[in-house]
């Protein structure tokens, strides 16, 4: 991959899946694991389960929350289960690996898992780019932690080994691009300026502020922004904070 | 899937892992568990691993031989790794769902899975039509046991479920939106209202505009607003214009 690929696991309760995923990864030839808040870890059940890739647990970075884990990334993917309140933009793991394979090794992409038995709260969802959804059977819909991190990487492999023999895929929006991406740490920044800002204008109420954040945090990400345009919105939220008449 | 398709294990070592066997095939939607000799089944350590697709376990057929479990099947697959000492037909999961997928209902397929420390002996490869190779990094080649049978069941699953939807065109965000794109129309009078309020708040300066509204119709149109979004994001520009202090 030229791209490169962190995987990261939020408080997993099981450390035989996080060896469970370590294998997995290393059997696809990824190697960059982070974990955020684990039970327990190190563990000698994620030694057992990891069968030779130790190496990998050996290197695992821990981090105690995920805005950390992610900070310095420009995509962010979240795995999700369908049918989440406010809808954001949902792809396959091929769709995934579509839009992430043609980046340029400069890029980071972390994609992130939850916990065994309820995934990815609301909030961390919302600081995704992208939610990936595994097309699992809606009855029995609940992958093992290891499973759904063996078929993401195996998709994103996959589109590797098949990019070689082909000519160069364009990334989604067309372009070539001039300007590195925002990674996670400006865009939180940006949407605390931005929440600021709206209720300085009387836009948001933080009474009630409804899901006009995760709304616009939908919009925002989906268009995947750069450095120079968080810096021109960033701009204008400081602008209209500055015309803004005292308040009485 | 119309095509029936079984998968067999042979003389699997941990019973755990014909649990986690039976998990990965009941997250894909499969049903049809066939075991050849297994060391240790039924077995607690199956059932815990299962998560709930226990009736799986509980219908697995187990057989004797490999003769026999897939004696009334007509395609049958062997996993393998690379470098058989006698060329087969090989093809990688996409390849083999591609093969598979547009059978009719009536075709048996087994796909059949070794043991997890040395896989199909030749004799079994040389039952099989095709083998299929996951593929895995070569330095570590081996995936566990239940990962195998993830990738393939995901792979006969994917190639299922694109031809059901191959008429429909997803947008761009692979998912059914809730709410109607935002049309040209309205993209322009969001335009125009936001230039508008950019110069109220002195950021825009209409003799020397430079490229701001180029990089910001370039920042939204990329994320195809909806009519909701652009609502929103007209209801900021108002709420701006309207806390702004007078102009002296």
């Amino acid at each position: 991959m030229s791209v490169s690929i962190r995987i990261v696991l939020v408080n997993t309760t099981h450390p035989g899946n996080i060896g469970g995923v370590a294998r997995a990864m290393k059997n696809m030839n990824f190697d960059e694991l982070h974990l955020v808040a684990p039970k327990k870890f190190p563990h000698v059940n994620a030694d057992a389960r990891a069968s030779g890739a130790t190496d990998l647990l050996e290197n695992a970075v821990v981090h105690e929350t995920l805005e950390e884990a992610i900070a310095d990334c420009q995509i962010v993917v979240g795995t999700s289960a369908r049918g989440r309140h406010i809808p954001w933009p949902v792809v396959d793991p091929r769709e995934l690996a579509s839009i992430v394979g043609p980046l340029s090794a400069e890029k980071k992409v972390a994609v992130v898992f939850g916990r065994e038995d309820r995934g990815l709260t609301n909030e961390e969802l919302h600081l995704c780019h992208y939610h990936v959804h595994i097309p699992s059977n809606p009855d029995f819909s609940s992958l093992n932690l290891a499973a759904a991190v063996q078929v993401i990487t195996y998709e994103l492999r996959m589109a590797d080994l098949y990019a070689e023999n082909n000519e160069e895929v364009k990334p989604q929006w067309g372009t070539d691009w001039d300007i590195d991406l925002a990674d996670s740490a400006d865009l939180e920044r940006l949407f605390t300026h931005m929440e600021e800002a709206l209720v300085d204008i009387d836009f948001l109420d933080p009474e009630n502020p409804r899901q006009l954040m995760p709304r616009l945090r939908r919009l925002y990400l989906r268009a995947l922004p750069d450095k120079v345009e968080v810096n021109v919105l960033r701009g204008i939220l400081t602008a209209t904070q500055k015309a803004q008449k005292p308040k009485d």
